[in-house]
């Protein structure tokens, strides 16, 4: 598929955790456009079946390749976990999931230590999956690694409970094991996560490097932009000074669009200007 | 319809939650089978919008008619707030939500009192439809009602953590404004929170009346059964010493069915003898 440089990159989760994703993107990438897309009438994905996931992200991926993007982030660690060759087969753009970007960015953090130690939180559905492990196993054949999950986490971040005492000794007992470990680095393998952070490094000491696998996608988004002469050559003016959910941004929900503006401000600190209830149901079975 | 008193009950629920709701039926009614539908490949429905929970509960009651259901129970609190009307048209069977006879114990239970004061806690989305206020209000015009949202709580049942310190602490901090109003009852008003009931107790004091929803649905059932001449008069041999999950009740999933059974061991104690994963989408354009 041919596709322009001015064209928008488009984003999607399963609901409002990707928003992370996309604050990591933006501040990024201040020239580029952003199409956002939260599955919000079918979130969680992290309960569902793999043959559930593949089919919501398909139509998602769907929905975004016809807006006209120029490259697909899949914001939800669940459908990169699970769904990433059957989106590439379907959509002609480049794709890039979470997971290997997070898993990468933590084997080079630590590929200076004799004995790396790498920790990895996230929901119970991607504990199970062991993709982080398979990930940073594929990068690094010496690192030790632990998975743990953290299911109140995702709660506590819509909660916006950031630092109760009850947030943080809810932190002490899911990163025990992580501290005991005294890990080098620890991956937030949940896109809620980072609205934790703070917490979290309190936790686990100041000596481990937290990695956030938004950031660690967006920096290997901006690689493959500039590799590919991707990157938008007419950007926005006021590029550099430009917002969070600015008017430049679409910001798409299939479902209750007025609960996602609410956290969509507890995470960023801003509703999206521009917000749109859409159906992405069935697409697969049109375009066949 | 004519419906004969050896068929079973339905059950749906958007989850895990109505098992609670499953479990005050089967001892309260221990001469009836029933089929349960829990909507895993769609939940949670309190974030979703009018008309979604009313195309879902539509397809999961249809489901459960084409199984020769002679009553159904709506065992979902967004689905009782907003999907009765709907379902009512839909499907030839009695319907009774778990929003009514919750609402309507409480003000039973509070009756004899000067000012009665009625707790409800639920999920955000239930105390923003308001649904047990309205619903206690028509039953009672003197009940002053607070209702107060407890979002952590779905999660911390489904992590079982019914006496961890963060539970009790969480606990204090939701329920100080239920404290200070010094309620009379409270009506525990989302199918998750009967796992809690214990710290539940604990914090609001031995002196206020909790209202399981589901223990208040077993009763009118069992009104309604007698009434209508519907209680089954040839109940299953041995059915005083009957076990929950036992294989005379039939569970039915949408998804990951597997989670399902292990969050239903944490609850009930026991797995499920009859789980299948089905498909219920569509069933309402089949019959068209």
């Amino acid at each position: 598929m041919l596709v322009f440089n001015q064209q928008p990159i488009g984003i999607f989760d399963s609901g409002v955790g990707g928003l992370t994703v996309y604050r990591a993107l933006h501040e990024k990438l201040r020239g580029e456009r952003f199409v956002y897309l939260g599955d919000t009438a079918r979130v969680p994905y992290g309960t569902k079946s793999l043959a559930t996931v593949e089919r919501y992200a398909i139509e998602n991926s769907q929905f975004l390749a016809a807006r006209g993007i120029k490259l697909l982030v899949v914001a939800c660690n669940t459908a990169s976990a699970l769904a990433l060759p059957k989106i590439r087969e379907k959509i002609g753009v480049e794709v890039v999931g979470v997971i290997g970007p997070g898993a990468r960015k933590a084997v080079r953090l630590t590929n200076d230590r004799a004995n790396p130690r790498i920790g990895v939180i996230a929901t119970e559905a991607t504990v199970q999956s062991h993709a982080y492990s398979e990930a940073i196993r594929k990068a690094s054949a010496r690192a030790e690694i632990l998975e743990t999950p953290c299911p109140l986490f995702v709660s506590l971040a819509e909660e916006n409970w950031t630092d109760e005492p009850e947030t943080r000794s809810i932190a002490r007992k899911y990163l025990q094991k992580i501290v005991e470990k005294n890990v080098d680095a620890l991956v937030l393998g949940c896109t809620h996560y980072p609205i934790l952070r703070r917490v979290i490094q309190k936790t686990v000491g100041e000596n481990v490097m937290l990695v956030d696998s938004g950031e660690a996608t967006a920096e290997e988004v901006e690689n493959i932009l500039n590799e590919k002469n991707l990157a938008n050559d007419h950007p926005p003016k006021h590029a550099g000074e430009r917002q969070l959910c600015d008017d430049l941004d679409h910001f798409y929900v299939t479902d209750a669009a007025e609960r996602f503006a609410r956290v969509a401000e507890r995470f960023l600190g801003v509703k999206p200007a521009k917000l749109e209830a859409v159906e992405v149901f069935g697409l697969d079975k049109l375009n066949e």
